[in-house]
């Protein structure tokens, strides 16, 4: 971390910043020029607030050198991270197919699709019980009964079950869910996060709309924290000013993420293009850009879903893209 | 709305469609050109599940032109909102200083804090008990006892009080809070919205850093949608690419989410530019372009607080700020 | 295209309207709703100015529900434009590798890298002559004498030549130019547009920093309108508020693009991330998600270049990528 | 400048860099830490290219921590750079109305619009002659003819004039123009840059669509390296994701470019909002904010422009306006 010091900054306030520093067991190098003067930290720079650094009235301007993420950070963790649901393993090498309708509806449709998609070879159903939608008037989600529908699906098939949770007050329903879905938009709900740390199963978690890769993996951090370590780390679209497209997703993020971090990285190509045509290419392209798993949105009648956006799979659409990346990966290989 | 259908729709299917948009209560216009067919809906569109028609196969796109907000649209409700907590007044010309420190710390902080703001000029007390933090080892507030600090502070000086919440188990504490505030990572926090929709309370809702305009007012309808017509819009910046600030403070949305909506619109320059130099350009600026209030963070030792950026004023600097919109606004009446 | 009216809209005013509109050869659908009059354009709109339109008293907001490009559409346009120079060919199938230095330096430089990155399969040489820089008092390119060096290199490989152009003054030293690149800086240079519409030679168009898919698309109409139809359009990264890479490449942007237009589509990976480990993931992933070709910095030294990124790759490296994308481009097939 | 290297670099690698940063006249201080090795360089690091650093083989990341503009910088000029025009000054306390048509369409239009905004306080005349146009079927202006026309205006009024140019070409018409405007699109034209660093007059540079503010101090650095110093920068909107009005009006840069640099700052409301009825309010912000004049489109028929947003003001609003921002600016004084 480099701290610049204004310019009229007395050698008195500069030894009384260093011994604070001192105190935090943090190394201290000064460096004076005659425009600046720079000091350098050196040490555990992950738990310095900066915002607090910043606060002094000496100081101009704080830089972190050294990422500010710790348990997810590759540095201090070189091996992959594998989580492992039921037959599905996603990181270090295993690869993930997650698939399911857009929103849990009735029992025959979730059955059918998840019988549907492990044919084809998914290894986990998603499916939304309780769904963020930007207006109130819009359907939300069947709530606790879309959850009894997904556990309905999980016998019927075998299929370990991710869905997504909107407080944490809902946990104690999702005992049965194999993955917990935490959404872009709760992405920083810090409190979430905190108690999601404290018990142990894998969760996936979504980038945020305007999240940096950053951000994502502070959010991962608090998981970290609080002792669970098995987190799936979700790029499913950022929101820049293109609109041929819902978001712009962002398959740079795979390999830097897992460049930055020892934590497994998913694609959800549905909800980022929000276009069933560009599924397939973005799906494709995220398997040769490294990912460990996808995340798509397959229905057996897309034309009658209740909550559903354009983006959904056909069953043998989906069953076709599976085939590929099963191709594709035997190349990469 | 108005959905553009594919080149190759049936006479049958667009029967069909119609059909079913009749029986959702709207007439439907078409259109029918060389390389597409237009449908026109014409009645109560902001019911109208945008995704549900997208999904059609047989719809290319679909464009609302009207606004899908309904309770918070001028539209429908030409006169001005106004809030008023203690002696203090938002909205409807109407305006309002609210300030005080980032972080609550010790009971003399606070109401050291709250007299100077006073006497000021502010009428509403701000202070943070629970904090947001993007990470996971920084100072996170208070908590409970930051709210009992604020209720000392606010029997000292006469003050109401505003503080932010994080979810809604916490509401029984905000029993005493004055104006309960949303922040921008909880904007789309909808089972937040939702519980604050049920109680009588002003809420101040603060934009959250990727969100539109639109996406501000349907949270504000999912508060008004449960009969709080409470609410009080708050611009704090958006992220952009640009470095230089925190954030890009978006002021044209003042002038223009006043012209789309009855609700009062304040702003909060501190969080925006992250920059105590750059406050009270910015603030004057708000008040010049249309702000109904201003939020400002001001602190007595900004040197030594716990939680603080280098965006709080002193409380000198701050009664200057203060005197200066008062000019303004008397010169702009 | 469609107009929606203020709410006074007169009679008389509607009248005019349509009489201006049926002037331009459009037809006019009128629907007169309780809060609302829209007005439907249907015709050629392409040529319609929507800031004229946008400009009138009565009107509250147009949106266009079709593309303003008419030329570069695949709609008018469904097959696909093939661009053919030397023995590569781009578009329609066909794929092609440009590959070569960030900056000409040497004879023995660009020389030495065209042979080996022809023998590892590249058709097509790359190599910045004029350099756009954002500081003044960084290296600028060789100018004239870099292309100079570029032909140098053609007569001794036979591979055909691509660089950048800055102003249509310099088209005369662009002779023996193979395929004339516009930066992303200059993708509205209308002058330039204008003036390369004029010759018969390819034109490899980048997308600008902030440039949205349809705005590329019009810029490439600039070309084409003068009758230039060799347009190749290129993905190259666009500003997000991401920091961790150098911009954030959309690669759903080579299928909508291929979806709404018939040009060919070229991907550069090299500058997008601005790292040289990220260029063989975000390249292999630019193929899967159909690219035409792809762009990729190479350099025979890059601890010594004059000009140059840490985006380079290595020969050794680039014959490796070179390698994959073949394998993978028979998979996909 | 900071740079970060690699956790293997070797004591010869680090000599060899150590002997090169000081052949550029760099003081150098070492640091190495457990994890990483940092590099500090002290000195004029403005004529360090970035990139080169970045490039090599042993550097993981490199921070600067001063500006790379020096020129321009208020570090090296504290006082405030004047640019006069006419009876008009801009800068260092004095301010400047800058108004008139979006385009040139006849002598009367311009010569009547002249007299009017001369009236209601304008000391500058703007109008354009060569329109950038984002489709090459939009009206792109009167050209060379234009440019006569606003001869007549500033003979008849005694006004000077402003217009905007496209290429370098163009300098010739430019003679009798008093303030040459650089458009948002041709920011980063460099070789146009270069040309008018040459020429010992105003100019006026937009901000770009998508540019930082450092980007717009190092392209005003451009015009100032080739010993032009009379430069005024216009921040006239940036692109985010927000559709509800044309760009974001970023007026947090009016301190902020003045904080970094000595240059005058204007600011164009009409473009950036694109919508008249937002011009008001955002320029009387402008002006809380700081800035040191307005550009203001004004048309005196709207509804029959030729090119014409529906931004334009009537005289009239401008003279309500002109009033206002008086009355503001005496009470901020």
């Amino acid at each position: 971390m480099i701290a610049v010091l204004k310019q009229n900054v007395t050698e008195a306030q500069l030894e009384h910043l260093k011994g604070w520093l001192n105190g935090l067991g943090l190394g201290v190098h000064i460096s004076r020029g005659s425009y600046q003067t720079v000091v350098g930290l050196v040490g555990d720079t992950s738990r310095v607030d900066i915002d607090l650094l910043q606060g002094l009235d000496m100081v101009e301007s704080v830089t972190r050198i050294s990422e500010p993420f710790k348990s997810a950070n590759r540095k201090f963790h070189p091996d992959d991270t594998v989580v492992t649901v039921g037959q599905a393993s996603i990181g270090g090498g295993h690869f993930a197919m997650i698939a399911g309708p857009c929103s849990v509806e009735t029992p025959e449709q979730i059955v059918a699709v998840a019988r549907e998609v492990k044919a084809a070879g998914a290894g986990i159903l998603r499916g939304g019980a309780f769904k963020p939608r930007t207006s109130p008037y819009d359907f939300q989600g069947l709530g606790a009964e879309g959850l009894t529908l997904l556990r309905q699906a999980k016998q019927a098939t075998g299929l370990p079950i991710i869905t997504e949770i909107m407080n944490q007050d809902q946990l104690p329903l999702f005992e049965d869910v194999d993955v917990i879905q935490v959404g872009a938009r709760n992405m920083q709900n810090f409190d979430l996060l905190n108690e999601l740390g404290h018990i142990r199963k894998p969760v996936l978690l979504k980038r945020g709309l305007a999240s940096t890769m950053k951000e994502l993996l502070m959010s991962a951090e608090y998981i970290m924290a609080g002792g669970n370590e098995q987190v799936i780390l979700c790029e499913r679209g950022i929101r820049t000013f293109e609109t041929y497209t819902r978001n712009t997703l962002d398959l740079s993020a795979v390999p830097k993420l897992k460049e930055l971090s020892h934590l497994p990285v998913v694609v959800d190509p549905s909800h980022a293009t929000g276009q069933a045509r560009l599924v397939e290419p973005m799906a494709l392209a995220a398997v040769a850009a490294g990912a460990d798993g996808l995340m798509i949105e397959v229905h057996n009648d897309p034309a009658h879903a209740l909550c559903d956006g354009p983006q959904s799979l056909r069953p043998e659409q989906f069953a076709a893209l599976s085939a590929k990346v099963q191709r594709l990966r035997e190349v990469l290989a």
